[in-house]
């Protein structure tokens, strides 16, 4: 049998353009029959957030860049033309116009797909993100795990 | 005989100097005789703009973006020190004054050595482009016709 | 003997997160016996820049370049949340309580498990960047020796 192609990428970005890149790529090699990996590190980490505030005890810091980061991917901005706020309005119209899928429910798909979520341990605990504020269903993992995957990928982007 | 090796470049900026380094790998690797690819996909499809407004018929949020979006490789800013378009300015003197390449020749160098340049259909139809709004010479694809490069591809890179 | 496998991360970001993330990759890597290559280009070459203010001759717009550019990895800004300035602050005090490492230990750290830290030689000429202002133990090449290393990696990404 031969073995199946691995598709892994690293998000390290916070913007909600790019995190659907990345999982539009991620969901597409899925259904390729890829096996897929999303590694969420730094600003990625917030698009596994939850939405609802989780009553965690935190340091300042911590609870200074939890209140100033995004709850969740439907909360992100955009790297282009954010306008504050205004252009993710505007991307969420025209994705419901043209019926193509949102991001929440692109991280929703690769659920389903059996993408491997991951999320890296040492940025969440340097952003001060515990597991209790992120949504289920995630692995916990550092760059080692990361590099285990990436040296056997076909597909290897950093988004 | 023995397979070409591929380079395939997601191009996902619309900054200048990001889709300078794009093309500049993607010209480099066409030299070394690579199969190459480059796929446009959001703001990155600006690079495939035409200069001047073609007259083609859109929603009002699809020609809000198409007017605020920059017509064209030579109109993009810079990602880091654009201060409100005097970087791109201060770049191309110092490129044109170093000998280097602008943008726009570039992407011509690129037709030239026959770069698949790709524009990705998806984001696109998100951001209200049409093809007769785009340069001659595009290929026009989606996601799928992506990882089927890339999952053969020795250099992957996501810009 | 097996050969090494190979990883070669085009350090095109100048921000201090962007460039923290590639370097934990890269000591990841070294770590596993990998090759590894960290390719500075365009922004990313302010983490190679020396912090003093080294004399050289340039012309007017290089001059304007050189000072508007952060000197040096332990100046530079975040991708997101840089506030003016107070964003890397913080950042550098989670790291410390973290008890994580500093960009500038993690360069240190990536030579001494000798990982290439190769200072792209076309855009040093663009910025007006000298070799005398850039940190000892690079080396300087172009988009040809990197493709000749990136054709060959496991792991390629651009950061």
């Amino acid at each position: 049998m031969a073995e199946k192609k691995k598709t892994n990428i690293i998000l390290f970005s916070g913007d909600y353009d790019k995190a659907m890149a990345a999982f539009i790529i991620a969901n597409g090699a899925a259904a390729y029959d890829h096996d897929v990996t999303v590694f969420a590190t730094f600003w990625g980490l917030n698009a596994f957030r939850k939405e609802n505030q989780v009553p965690v005890k935190k340091g300042f810091l911590e609870s200074m860049f939890g209140r100033m980061m995004p709850r969740g991917a439907d909360k992100m901005g955009l790297s282009k033309m954010n306008f504050a706020g205004i252009g993710p309005k505007l991307i969420k119209k025209v994705i419901k116009k043209h019926n193509a899928t949102p991001l929440p429910e692109l991280i929703e798909m690769a659920k389903e797909q059996e993408v491997n979520l991951v999320a890296c341990t040492m940025t969440m605990d340097l952003l001060g993100l515990q597991k209790e504020e992120l949504i289920d269903g995630l692995q916990y993992a550092g760059v080692a795990t990361y590099l285990t995957e990436a040296e056997e990928g076909q597909v290897n982007l950093f988004i």
